[in-house]
């Protein structure tokens, strides 16, 4: 079944299109959401779309209003696609519009929701990441939206593609680690696990603040700072977060070996047992 | 009429819909081109293609090979649509794809050209720009790409409708000028016309290639450099270009005025005339 929400309705996949004259195809005009579905539901729905609500804010967009309505509205699409374990996609453009870059006029946005098979295999090895070329720049206000204008993710996301990689490591212009196209970076040192700083330029992940409760519940302390890329050689362990594949060790960056450490299997395993507690299992 | 080319045909704009799992409109993965049409013709279409090329290898996907075809489809739409004086619009996004950043397995493009009315009014008090609060990446290799990841310059440009302005001025992280949402940037001084270099993090226009023509014909030389926003305050006159519009003088930055000079209306005049010209009258 490939059911997609799509302005209040739910139609086939196939049947799902948007008007060429949409922003979000013209313009990248648009905000997303990628959350995980497991037992039937969403993980941390709320979160999702506060951050969505947010980013519509950014753009000047109403809310979705009806967050509730939304929602629920996910939750038929859910029960109607009989998906237990997958991802769901959550897309508002601006809708349709005039050509030109001013978003005057265009007052009808455009709902999209789909489902998608989730893959969260880890290699033996850890995953191999590789230092994209492209930079993001630090302290910029649209690294907090997850905007739909995206193909600097896409690029670099290709370029590990390239070489057989798993990720690509977002720099920005200052030399400073920020994130992987799709997960929060984090490095294990002691009793301190250093994440990099918004200001790098990141999007906050959900899967950055579960981190964050988990290391709370083992005792550990998250530091936020910038964070150099030759820090990966020094640090006890690396691994990335997003909600999707949960955390991941990192276990080679640009060919150099990252050193491993037992205790991201333990930080995996109480993320899938919070995961599982919050959803209803699995 | 408003006819629109869709992958190889011809369609009424109300029925012309892209899947909503092209990545196109997921995340902002494709280029376009805007072309001005002048007596049914468009202006420099040659020039155009190769910008789209040359960005349909940054992102790794096939030329659209046939560029006499695209051609060809395109005086095909505007006859079709009865289109004397215009703006055509063409996108190329990288088709349909599965979810997730990696481009990989998506090899069908989606191709849409589409007319749009063209304005080139110029207030009789010149253009009125205000500096974005957005920041553009100096040095960005995706600056050089007209990609549909734009977003930014939607923002920039809504703040400028936001306070009744014309476009807004796009500084990078180290305050110099850009371009504006829309257009590139000329300050008149002498026998000099100084342009921001295409390191600052700007799109080189086509119409920035047509001043460089226009002022060697006037003796004028052009001289790319770093050019902070307070050099607007001491131009003999300054001026933004695309081919839309053509040269429009600019008249105030941030409520400051900026001198006026009787050379921007000349070098309009030679603009449409070069135009005129080229694509056989008006």
């Amino acid at each position: 079944v490939n059911l997609v929400f799509l302005n209040g309705r739910i139609v086939p996949g196939a049947e799902a299109r948007v008007s060429v004259f949409d922003r979000g195809f013209l313009y990248g005009d648009g905000v997303f959401e990628t959350l995980r579905v497991q037992a039937g539901k969403p993980f941390r729905w709320e979160s999702h779309q506060a951050r969505l609500e947010s980013g519509l804010r950014l753009l000047g967009l109403a809310s979705t209003q009806h967050g509730t309505v939304l929602a629920q509205q996910a939750a038929e699409l859910i029960a109607a696609n009989q998906c237990q374990e997958g991802v769901l996609r959550v897309t508002v453009s601006r809708g349709p519009g005039v050509r030109g870059y001013s978003p005057a006029g265009a007052d009808t946005p455009t709902v999209v929701m789909s489902l998608h098979p989730r893959s969260s295999a880890v290699p033996a090895a850890g995953l191999r990441l590789v230092t994209a070329t492209l930079r993001v720049l630090a302290a910029d206000p649209l690294a907090a939206v997850k905007s739909t204008s995206r193909l600097l993710y896409v690029l670099a996301r290709a370029e590990a593609d390239t070489v057989g990689a798993d990720d690509a490591l977002l720099l920005n212009q200052r030399d400073e680690v920020s994130e992987t196209t799709s997960a929060n970076v984090f490095l294990l040192d002691g009793d301190v696990i250093h994440t990099p700083e918004l200001a790098t330029g990141l999007l906050a992940g959900v899967a950055r603040g579960v981190v964050v409760e988990i290391a709370t519940e083992m005792s550990l302390s998250v530091r936020e700072s910038a964070i150099h890329p030759k820090a990966f050689l020094d640090a006890e362990g690396v691994f990335v977060a997003n909600v999707v594949s949960g955390p991941r060790e990192v276990g080679l960056l640009d060919d150099q070996a990252v050193r491993r450490s037992n205790r991201v299997a333990e930080i995996r395993r109480r993320f899938e047992a919070l995961v599982a507690r919050e959803t209803g299992g699995f």
